[in-house]
C-alpha cells in the first residue's frame, strides 16, 4: 500500500517518519522546504498534493486549521485534482488528522466521496511528545471499512484509537476533549488559587483531593505544573485558543450555548494579552493570579 | 474516651452509629427528636450541647451551615458553656465535620482554643452513601496532636483522611473540592451537549475520551449519569449551591476572582429556578439543555 503524507510540520514530521520506519513507501508534500529528517529518509518528494494523491492509496493530511485543509483538498493541484486524474483505480482513502471544524469536515467528506474516494477524520491529542513517542490518542469519524483499512497505519502513530461514528464525529470528539481539558484546567486553577489565598498549602490540598471525586488527569499533571510553576509547553495557550474557537464557532453554528467554554477562552485570551500565548495551557492560572494580585504560594 | 456527637441528621446519624458500633459511649444532642436508630442504641441523650461537652473528651459536630455551627459552639448552653464549666479536666477536642466557611472556622478555632480546648475542622465528602458505608473522605485542619488523638475515631467514619494544615485548611480543601467537582461537571456537560448537537453519540464520545487527558472521576460517573439521565440524587444541586456560595463569599472576603465558579453557580441557579434543586448536581446539564433547546441524545 502506497502512502501519501501532506503537511510535515512539528506534528506531521514524526508521524510520517513512524510510517517510513515501519517500511512504507511515502510520497510527501509540505509548504516550504522538506525537513532534513524527511530528506534523509526513503520518502519521495512530490510537487503538490495532486501528485501525492495520484500515487498513493491512502493520503494523510496534517496541517494547522480548517482553511489549510480546504486548500490541500480543493485548492489548485490539490487532493481533489489528484483523485479526478486517478479515477478508475483502487478506491483511495483521504485521512485528515488535522484538528478542524467538525461541520466543515462533513462537507469536505461529502465532496471527497463524490469524487469516488473515502474520507476519514482522525484528529489526535497528545501533542508533539505524543507524536514523537507514537502514543497519540486518535479519534476517528468515517466508515468502518475505511477505518479498518487505515487502522494498522494509525497504530504506527498512536495507541488509543477509536472509531466514534460517521464523518465529523472524530473532529467533534476532539473538540469535546479540548473543552473538557480547558475547563478542568480552569477548575483546578480556581480551586488551588482559592486555597492558597485562604492560607492553605496548594500542594497539600492537591494531594488531599487526589483519589477523591475531584480527581482527574488534569489535577494530577497540570495541578503539579501550577504548583511548581513549570509553564514551558507542553500544549501552548495559542493552540488551545484555536481549539476553543472551533468549539465556540461550532456552538454558534449548531445552536448550543457554552458559557463556561466562552469564559475559559477569555481567560486564555487574558494570558495571550499578557504575552503568555506560548506558555503551556496550565498557565491559564496566571490570568486568575493577575486578577487576584496573588500568586499560588 | 467519652465521645459527644451533636447533629444527628442524614449525615450525622450513620456517622454517630459507626462510633457506637465500635463500642464507644456516645453523648448526643440534636435539633428535634432523636432518630429511632439512635434511641435504640447505647447513646445517651443530653439536653443541650453544653451537657454533651461537659461529659465528653471529644465532641463531634455535624450540622448544615456556618450559622448552625456558630450556634452550637457559642449559643445559649452551647459547647463553649460546657468547656467553661468543665475547666481543669483533661483537654477536650472539638471536631467540626460540617462544611462551613474556612474564614469563620479560623475565628471559631481561636475562640475555642481560648477556652482551653483543641479544635479540628474535618469536613467530609462522599455524601449519605459515604456516611453509611464509612467511606467518607475527611479533610482536616488543626494541630497534629489533636489530629492523631481523633484519627482512630475518624477512621470509623471514613477512609481517605488527611491533615492538610492548620485550622481552616480542612474547610478550605473542602471548598476547593466542591469548586473542582462543580466545574468538571460543567466541563463534561458542555462537551457532551456540544457533541450531541453536532450529531455524535455522546456515549461513544465519552468512551473515546476515557483514559485520555480529559479523563476524570466526573467524566466516568457523572458523564454516565448525563447520558442515562439518572438525575436522582446523589448530591443535590441545593447542597452544591450552598458550597459554591461558600467559595464565592470566601473569594470575595479573601480578594480572589473565581469567574468559572461564579458562572457554574449561576447554571445551578438556573436549575433551581426550573424546579430542579433536589436533582443530582449532574443535572447542571439541564440548564445547558434549556438554553440550547436540545437534549443529550
Amino acid at each position: 500500500m502506497k502512502i501519501g503524507f501532506i503537511g510535515l510540520g512539528i506534528m506531521g514530521t514524526p508521524m510520517a517518519l513512524h510510517l517510513v520506519n515501519a517500511g512504507h513507501q511515502l510520497l510527501v508534500n509540505t509548504l516550504g522546504p522538506l525537513p532534513d529528517s524527511i530528506v534523509a529518509s526513503t520518502a519521495l518528494a512530490c510537487a503538490n498534493a495532486a501528485e501525492v494523491t495520484r500515487g498513493a492509496d491512502v493520503v494523510f493530511i496534517m496541517v494547522p486549521d480548517t482553511p489549510d485543509v480546504e486548500a490541500v483538498l480543493f485548492g489548485d493541484m490539490g487532493v481533489a485534482s489528484g483523485l479526478q486524474a486517478g479515477a478508475g483505480e483502487r478506491r483511495k482513502i483521504v485521512v485528515d488528522m488535522s484538528s478542524i471544524s467538525p461541520i466543515a469536515t462533513k462537507t469536505f467528506a461529502q465532496r471527497i466521496n463524490a469524487l469516488g474516494a473515502d474520507y476519514l477524520d482522525a484528529p489526535v491529542s497528545g501533542g508533539e511528545v505524543g507524536a514523537r513517542a507514537a502514543s497519540l490518542t486518535i479519534m476517528c469519524g468515517g466508515s468502518e471499512a475505511a477505518f479498518e483499512t487505515v487502522r494498522p497505519l494509525l497504530e504506527k502513530m498512536g495507541q488509543n484509537i477509536t472509531l466514534v461514528g460517521g464523518n465529523g464525529d472524530g473532529q467533534t470528539t476532539k473538540v469535546a476533549n479540548q473543552i473538557i481539558v480547558a475547563l478542568t484546567i480552569a477548575a483546578v486553577a480556581e480551586a488551588l488559587l482559592f486555597a492558597s489565598k485562604a492560607g492553605a498549602d496548594p500542594a497539600k490540598v492537591r494531594q488531599a483531593l487526589m483519589g477523591g471525586f475531584a480527581s482527574s488527569r488534569i489535577l494530577e499533571v497540570h495541578g503539579e505544573r501550577m504548583i511548581k510553576r513549570t509553564f514551558a509547553p507542553g500544549f501552548r495557550i495559542r493552540l488551545h485558543q484555536k481549539d476553543l474557537n472551533l468549539a465556540l464557532q461550532g456552538a454558534r453554528e449548531l445552536g448550543v450555548a457554552l458559557p463556561q467554554t466562552a469564559n475559559a477562552a477569555q481567560l486564555m485570551q487574558a494570558c495571550a494579552a499578557n504575552g503568555m500565548a506560548d506558555l503551556d495551557h496550565s498557565a491559564l492560572l496566571r490570568a486568575l493570579e493577575l486578577m487576584a494580585a496573588h500568586e499560588l504560594a
